[in-house]
């Protein structure tokens, strides 16, 4: 089954969702879901992409990220739906479970 | 000791000796030691930047990098010398025996 695209309006509903209790708020900025993750060094920043990399791949999907030192600056886009998908949505989800723990 | 950054003509003496025998050589960009690194697949790719985190911790020495899904960016400077220093050479050829691993 084709994973699709959200609309606009669902975009923003799922991320006032996800947004819930949060700090630091994900957005949309070029199309996809970003947030820029900050830990107490590399050790922690690691270790979450670490917990992160089984995740995406156990779901086959996975993230754009960047790092430098104890920053994460993530990007989630669908590029089989030419957008953001409830697939991003999940993992941005998880990854907030994970930055957590 | 404080760490030096390396003269343009030590840089270049430093990057042939680096990229002898290397399919994709590591090239100077934006006064960074820069490669992307190709593997096969997401697994190959972050099972790289595992070790490579390993050994960058232990170098105390961190990289700039970038991945989506089977592609690794990476960019080497030395903050506090300021620019590219011979702790960037040692943590790119150490990247690239584990990469062939």
């Amino acid at each position: 089954m084709a994973i699709k695209n959200l609309s606009a309006r669902k975009i923003d509903e799922r991320l006032a969702g996800l947004n819930q209790g949060l700090q630091t708020p994900w957005r949309v900025q070029n199309d996809k879901l970003n947030k820029e993750f900050l830990f107490q060094d590399f050790v922690a920043a690691f270790g979450f992409m670490t917990k992160a990399a089984l995740v995406a791949e156990s779901m086959n999907h996975h993230p754009e990220w960047f790092n430098v030192y104890n920053r994460v600056r993530v990007d989630l886009t669908t590029h089989e739906a030419g957008g953001i998908s409830s697939r991003d949505f999940e993992l941005a989800r998880r990854m907030e479970v994970m930055a957590a723990a």
